[in-house]
């Protein structure tokens, strides 16, 4: 991407409450501290890379107020309030231009079946498909290459990526973003074991996804046996993750890349589970509850406990039990060591 | 979807065995019982919701034949050998209007090569790409956005959902139905390590699927090395599963969401295997095994057993395991205790 | 495919170093030892399946030099030095077949923003959208239904298979494959908490992958946060893989299906981590380090090192605790023979 920035234009998004040190240098990246050259800009954003400042060749530096040394000849440190967030402006700024609005209108290559209805001010790209009753809203953006089946909702202002399926009948909120390859409303998994073979259960519900929520790349969300499956308001969703059919997820959540969750769980809001975590079937989580990354949870979780391992229980007894578990070869010795001092039959160690 | 059924309708799909109370109302919905409101039929699939059905505000409730309470008013309970078996005549009948017939023939935008067969009966939907000397069979429908490589082959009946990828030379039996984004016939990943790189070794066989097989959205199977990658008759399996090159799965399988499967191993007909569980390659799990969520299998498996837990053993064994490690706090403590008795040195237990 | 070698035909490309016996039989396919039916080749690769040779129908078999046995009519034997090394020979000439050369040139049905350059010696498939700015490199293949966003390049001799997504501003090197519906630059999973609602961090950096990577079915590469997400040169990757942003792969690794690398972790060069194995964020793994399938990695690994399990740690130590665990059941009750024998209070070993 083509970044151009002057220290002035910098200083202006920022609005440092101090500066130090000048530099002439156009700005054309944003770089890590230890990976900056000339021409970058970097920050100090976790107290733990702070010796790297000094030794930085980036051009400008976002750096806390309370930060003491001075830069070097054409260095320039712009001190702020809070360095993350002096740099996430910069980031939307760039963010617009890596995502410009796109222009609304149906592309002429898109297939749009007749009776689905399309705001005015949506944008449909090159090569989607949009099947007869579908309702894209306003704002809305279908990039390229997507898949709207029949009746299915788009909420205003939503924004999805290349390749992404939206199935029959599913309904999206307002500002939700899928990332590529997002497949919302595939059938769930269920059968019926008769005579020998797995006889399909029909799967006639579909997915609701609620107002700003985000999902990542190639995830996949069923639909429900019949009502719906359902994802709150503000929830983010990694890649790779796969919610099952009739699954509730509340608001606010976070779940991290390649978590299963499984039929009929649900999760209250402000749940984080950490990646490749699982969830059992018709478990509820609760308000606020975490899980740690590879969590198996196979039981209820209170709300605001945090669990861990597999089978997952409470965080703190997990680490206990898992430093336990590596001193095992000791404690097998020891017990050997005993049952030979009372002249009991000892068994070997390893 | 538009669901509207009289409470006459509904007692003709199910043919009840008796019934009680009377409901005017239009049935417009499915629901749990808990979540059920008027105009919404629910049942008793599970006797432990029982106590939800006197509180149930559905209009129509499938009970089981023995149910022994009354309706209030404006509800009507239809009582059932099999309520789970009434409600899925109900879900079939909604599931032909999730999923009208589609009318054959070849969209306009779809890009057929020259010398791609396709049957008359056949649906190919927009923006299909067919590429030469591929075969596409009576019924097989092609919904939209599908991909179908030189000298496939697609059985009657199949149903490819929107942006199903099978490549080159793989084979579809009949009545085979892949969820979005599926991805039969990559490459296998192989290669060789020769003067400090890895040389690819060719991929050069085939993917071979059978009759009535279903496969979750974004699941990948891979071509075999030479001949083939296989999927017996029957088998289901479910989203974001990865079966590796010169796999075999058999007849009647169930496979569910994340599970990985490493080359070359066989799975025999019946197997079960729970969410995210990983099969080593080159392993063989017998007829009718089942294994444990997130079981982690790295030696064959005897037909009929029951495996659980990484690295996966009998599962009863596993079970008691699992609470014995749970216990390890209390016995490091004990282990502590005799050796302060003996005059052995203690280590401290955390 | 249709495969049709004569004997003399094979032995041109093998050259062995001897023969015995004769066949008449034209080649039509591949298959191992056991499966082989007249008509096909087969080979001895590992010494484990020896006895297989003497029982095998396959017309011709590939076996080392020192190989003693005599074949049966119509059984030709071809003495070499790596049987394994000759079959990738000839699966080298049906891969050829298998995967013709494309015509140069762009479909009519993909649609190319203006501004898009396409080298003359490439081919842009059909449905394949390229947006502004993109750049396609001289032989570089866009299969079909292929997504090349804005400014993002495509290095000479690239393969882009169906339904493959490159993302805005990212980068490939030469000769990189990627197989279907991989997706390259979607967002990194960022966000900050304010006021109860989880706030996107902007994504602005880019993928960047290295000459000669290939990388498989459906697995996501997430742009960086800024500056950028890499694969090194060589470095081979399987399906269904998650690679986090800021994430830096080294060259010439080996990562098997469902892995997930979170955040800015850093994978030095030769690593090899086995399927499923999930890495913390923020990580090291040193040059040549190696993880066991399912390992969990939270903490930093030194080249060179093999760990294992969850949380991973030396595959020895590891194998030695795996073992011990399953001894747990004894070890109880050897503990609690001892209490009793002590006077000590007893507790119930399950």
């Amino acid at each position: 991407m083509q970044v151009s920035f002057s220290a002035a234009e910098i200083a202006a998004i920022v609005q440092p409450t101090a500066s130090r040190g000048a530099t002439t240098r156009v700005i054309r990246g944003l770089a890590a501290l230890a990976d900056a050259a000339p021409g970058d800009l970097s920050f100090l954003g976790n107290a733990k890379y702070k010796p790297e400042v000094a030794r930085t060749r980036a051009s400008i530096v976002l750096l806390p107020a309370d930060y003491a040394g001075e830069p070097p000849a054409d260095q320039l440190y712009l001190l702020v309030a809070n360095p993350s967030v002096a740099l996430a402006r910069i980031c939307a700024r760039l963010e617009q231009a890596l995502w410009p609005r796109p222009v609304p209108g149906v592309h002429p290559s898109a297939v749009v079946a007749p009776g689905a209805q399309i705001a005015a001010s949506a944008t449909v790209g090159p090569l989607c498909v949009i099947e007869a009753g579908a309702v894209i809203g306003e704002r809305a953006q279908l990039q390229a290459q997507v898949f709207v089946g029949r009746g299915a909702i788009i909420g205003e202002g939503s924004w999805l990526m290349p390749g992404v399926i939206v199935e029959a009948e599913c309904v999206l909120g307002r500002r939700v973003r899928l990332q590529p390859g997002v497949v919302v409303g595939a059938d769930g998994f269920g059968y019926e074991f008769v005579q020998g073979r797995h006889e399909k259960v029909p799967q006639v519900g579909h997915v609701e996804i609620g107002d700003d929520v985000e999902i990542g790349a190639n995830t996949t969300l069923d639909r429900a046996r019949f009502s719906r499956t359902a994802v709150g308001e503000g929830t983010k969703i990694d890649n790779l993750v796969q919610i099952a059919h009739n699954v509730r997820v509340g608001r606010h959540c976070l779940i991290c890349a390649q978590v299963g969750i499984s039929g009929s769980t649900v999760l209250e809001d402000y749940v984080v589970l950490g990646g490749q975590a699982g969830i059992g079937g018709h478990i509820t989580i609760g308000k606020g509850a975490k899980a740690g990354g590879r969590a198996g949870i196979t039981t209820d979780v209170s709300a605001g406990a945090f669990v861990n391992g597999n089978p997952a229980i409470p965080y703190m007894l997990e680490r206990r039990i898992a430093v336990l578990t590596q001193r095992l070869p000791d404690l097998f010795k020891r017990v050997d060591a005993i049952a030979d001092q009372l002249g009991l039959a000892k068994k070997s160690s390893s």
